[in-house]
């Protein structure tokens, strides 16, 4: 399969997208060809005040694509503004898709109603389904892997291709959602992670900072002593638990010591912090590996750029010829 | 001053334009420094299933420009879709400007309502002011000669411009509408110009054919016999007289003619057509000269686009700078 993804440059990478990041590194180990990207026009819808720190982030999203295992003599790894052709696609698409379709995508509802802190009344807002279309259509994904909010986008992808493709000449493929089974990670203090709130994880952290961040977490609020029983259902660290402690025994501990209030929190946070850090130790060391050698970092974005520019050039040749609009 | 403007590439040119290629001429032999285009990307936002015909109206609209007296040498004359900044600028402007703003623009309104034969239902057609400010604004023209219709869309330009300033950096102008007093020409059978209703006069035509339309023409239609009086205020031709016929003895003629019953509607079209033959000679030679020379044209068109490209890739470099969303 040609699989495309990618994650928005408006900020550092949690322990939430290091999941996504795993499933990536499986589609790429499973001998697909892979394209990841980093979403950094697509930052401008919601962060538009925060451009100026969209290079620095863009930077540590991809070093932390490589930390995380994508490999670049695999995946192709890139910028998404470096590729200017994927704005040229956003124009075509945009004149293939109606503003009442667009209205009615659930995440556009949602966002406009519960996010309150941005401005999201922005065409480009409401347009942002049709240059995450662009984006998988100019590699003509036929795999993007998504979390559930974002299938319908990839729905209104196929409806664009189909458009396209009835419109002008067949180009695009029809490309499916790819569903990975993540377990959903709450923030830290149990509420949606949020970096107003600040209750997220970070991957590139240390031993230390990593314990910090566990220690004070939130856990089944009805526990309030050491002798009281705790259901894990209600309990963040056992969320955490369940993406990132891998051994069945080490769970059952978990999860019967909360029960019969055998174990205490701060000895099942322990548990947690010692899988999380051996889990991250790898992807620290190629984090520090590449902050001193930003030269390897910078040759493989540029490399990535170059190979997704083409895949892009020879797209736009084929969209070109369709509609006739080259010159 | 610098000055931008273009005209859709949906259909070849007619005397309502012709008129407007003259304001254009002025302007540019004003010494202003021009950019006059084609804009074939927004002929997508009403004339999608028409496409495959826009490379021949580009052409046909560019060899028009040239022989209605835009001098290559003065202005630079080019073709949108070549020049691939626009796309750019037109994503980042779509996240400056609200969705409810865009759908307050009275032409989108008016359109919306008014054209019903058409699919003016996509995205691409709210944004359709969004991707003129980004033609508009990456020349950094400073005056557009528009018609009374398009001065909001000046005025939203100016908003953008304003905004981006705002938000990045000091890089565009606010542009002024230039508000040319053209008189409005009706189609000759009295309704509006349109392309359904075949009742508008080709630029590119001859004497013999500019009879065949002119001769059925609508008139007063309380004028129905050679001996009734008519009122010039109520007749089409009258509407062109007083755009093509310069002389004020002859424009007397006409009024006091037709006022008094003494001339025939038919004498008061030869009139008409007899100086319409003599301001658009020199245009036909000229188109002619084009037809047999297309390297020419060609080389016309090679050479403007890649004046604007260089504009362009300038005013996209500040805006890059600006934004800081360069890579």
């Amino acid at each position: 399969m040609r699989i495309l993804s990618g994650m928005r440059s408006t900020g550092r990478l949690h322990l939430g997208n290091f999941i996504t990041l795993e499933k990536w590194k499986e589609l790429q180990d499973q001998g697909n060809e892979c394209f990841y990207f980093v979403a950094n026009w697509h930052g401008l819808t919601s962060h538009i005040d925060e451009t100026s720190s969209f290079y620095d982030w863009s930077l540590d999203i991809v070093r932390t694509y490589v930390s995380a295992g994508l490999d670049p003599e695999k995946s192709v790894l890139f910028i998404q503004s470096a590729i200017k052709e994927h704005a040229e696609l956003f124009l075509y698409f945009s004149m293939l898709v109606s503003v009442s379709r667009l209205e009615r995508v659930p995440t556009y509802k949602d966002q406009k109603e519960q996010i309150t802190d941005r401005d999201l009344s922005s065409g480009g807002f409401l347009l942002y389904p049709v240059l995450q279309a662009a984006d998988i259509l100019m590699y003509l994904a036929t795999g993007v892997p998504v979390g559930e909010d974002q299938i319908y986008h990839v729905e209104l992808t196929r409806e664009i291709a189909r458009k396209f493709n009835n419109q002008f000449a067949e180009v695009f493929p029809e490309p499916e959602p790819i569903l990975a089974k993540v377990p959903k990670l709450p923030g830290t203090d149990g509420r949606k992670m949020s970096k107003s709130y600040g209750n997220y994880i970070l991957i590139d952290t240390d031993e230390k900072e990593l314990w910090k961040m566990i220690a004070p977490m939130m856990t089944d609020p009805a526990r309030m002593r050491r002798t009281d029983r705790g259901d894990p259902e209600k309990c963040p660290v056992w969320d955490y638990h369940k993406a990132f402690t891998t051994s069945d025994e080490e769970k059952r501990w978990v999860v019967e010591g909360c029960k019969t209030a055998g174990i205490g929190c701060i000895e099942c946070k322990r548990l947690l912090h010692k899988n999380l850090v051996q889990r991250l130790s790898p992807v620290w060391e190629k984090l520090s590996h590449l902050k001193e050698n930003s030269d390897e970092l910078f040759e493989i974005i540029e490399d990535g750029n170059k190979k997704a520019r083409e895949v892009a050039k020879g797209t736009m040749k084929r969209v070109i010829e369709a509609t006739k609009l080259g010159w």
